[in-house]
């Protein structure tokens, strides 16, 4: 059953710098009605990522957010109407819903959840930031037992499982967060190794000192001055893992690391952009390893829940500036039963 | 048998920005008498290469080159004496004899090379240049037949081997080369299938031109503006193999490409630096696809040979602002009979 109000919340104007609430407003539209080959979805969960902002400053790996646009977002809904075979009324899937309560999506542009409760689950250990975390570190940073494995963001959805799941296969861990509080949260917590607190101001001294050895694996989920450290300290053929650039994104001047490519040449280091979805044929194995190490304890899901729709311009807003712990998501509905 | 005097040619200072003549000084030492596990090594011939010049600034892969040194270099030359059992008086080796007559080397450190005359092709395409084109472009790079492949410092003496073998493998070469009259000798001589003039002032829109379906496999001599304007140009998957800075070596202003790791990310790119002795297993049969390509035509090997020992700092100098062509090698000595 549909509603007959349909709440939106619209990007005003690309931000040119930082994101703020008055680049968001709210609106009351139509319940749109689907139609041949389309389906009318509920928004039941949002999710929020750091590249939600990158996608309002231009041609990514899908299409940009433009001014006057519903905000755009990934999410999950319940099927309310269906002009498609593949789907019934009732269903859950998977789409790009937007911060809206309802969206007509076409069919072939939403896929049919696993039968998991709670949904929200899959929206991080068993969603995007699941597969992100593992494809990234096991595919493209491929560590060794014993290796030093550095992760930046690291209190963030992403963050906390490359941590959890480079301890599980055996390296030495070290994070990167912002703030005492979430540096000690990742070791007494999560089991980091060791962590540096970017803000407290000597990023490179404190990277040496936590990592005697090096760094073979760099995971990376922010560019500027911290990939510059890291550059510094890897060790002969270690392993950049790019995964995103949040320095980078609520900004408009964009600066790169220096020393590249010497850096590169020098310590023949590979350094390799991924998106979760690059390798479909290692989505199951991913899914098994951290369904095991959620049972044996090795790993603990961090969500980050907000309520109300009204608040996702604030939670994202919040995120870039790095607030959240784990996998921040907004609950716009109630999981149906 | 060897003479009495030892001409040697002296780094003065390291260079703080352009090298210049007056960094280097000649003298005449002694010719030293090896002890113990050494041999005497008469220089035949001496490899010019870009890295010379990154040596002077500090810890690369190897021993850097210190004020005061007898400028540090790799070449050929014969055994006079030995205190070794694995040399003979008469054996032709390679190793780090420097910029001089003679040389005391240890046994350990020099490798005999194989039966073959002349002596210099040892020296570029059966040697390290030969070695640094194939594996950065085959392990590295991992062309397919029909992707793009972009070269910088195409007429170098890796460039020129580099633009070839991706010939030879069937993908579509162009070469990024400073001047019109390379430009045109790499399209009519050696078979690339476009050039860049970089000197020419419209680097992205020459760019752009040449690769309309986008780069595929960008083999990175330069760094720099050239490796940016690359990185925009970059198809999703796309290679890059940063096999050396030449733009960054005879400066003290480094500088990064923009838009790391922006574009690595969206684009989802490799980059990934080597050198030519990080793939030993694959050296037999890089050195028979060379002989294969040269034997069938399709390779052109270049070279650029400059008489006398005396005339190295010049030669350096001018690698280092792209005026040679091909392999540069000073001349010694002759090659023995």
């Amino acid at each position: 059953m549909s509603g007959t109000e349909n709440r939106q919340i619209i990007l005003v104007e690309k931000p040119k710098g930082a994101l703020t609430e008055a680049h968001f407003r709210s609106q009351i539209g139509e319940v749109p009605v689907p139609d041949d080959g389309q389906i009318l979805v509920r928004t039941i969960l949002l999710s929020l990522d750091a590249a939600n902002r990158a996608w309002m400053d231009g041609a990514t790996y899908r299409q940009q957010v433009m001014a006057g646009d519903v905000m755009h977002g990934y999410g999950m809904g319940e099927v309310v109407s269906s002009k498609s075979d593949k789907f019934a009324p009732g269903d859950i899937v998977d789409c790009e819903v937007g911060w809206q309560d309802y969206a007509v999506i076409k069919a072939r542009r939403a896929t049919k959840v696993i039968d998991h409760r709670p949904l929200k689950d899959l929206l991080s250990v068993f969603g995007i930031a699941g597969l992100t975390a593992h494809h990234g570190l096991m595919q493209v940073g491929q560590p060794k037992p014993g290796e030093t494995v550095v992760v930046s963001g690291a209190a963030g959805s992403v963050g906390t499982l490359v941590g959890q799941i480079a301890k599980a296969v055996g390296c030495r861990v070290i994070g990167i967060a912002g703030g005492p509080e979430k540096c000690a949260w990742l070791v007494e917590d999560l089991g980091f190794d060791g962590t540096i607190d970017y803000k407290a101001g000597h990023l490179m001294r404190d990277l040496q000192a936590q990592c005697p050895d090096g760094i073979d694996v760099y995971f990376d989920n922010v560019g500027g001055p911290i990939l510059e450290a890291a550059l510094q300290t890897m060790n002969n053929k270690g392993r950049i893992v790019c995964c995103g650039a949040v320095s980078q994104y609520n900004t408009s001047e964009l600066s790169s690391p220096r020393g590249i490519p010497g850096n590169m040449v020098i310590k023949r280091l590979r350094m390799e952009g991924f998106i979760a979805m690059d390798f479909p044929t290692h989505d199951a194995a991913a899914f098994a390893d951290l369904s095991r190490w959620i049972k044996s304890g090795e790993l603990k899901v961090i969500e980050d829940m907000i309520e109300g729709l009204e608040n996702a311009p604030a939670g994202l807003i919040g995120l870039l500036a790095g607030e959240n712990r784990g996998k921040r998501m907004i609950r716009v509905a109630p999981d149906p039963a």
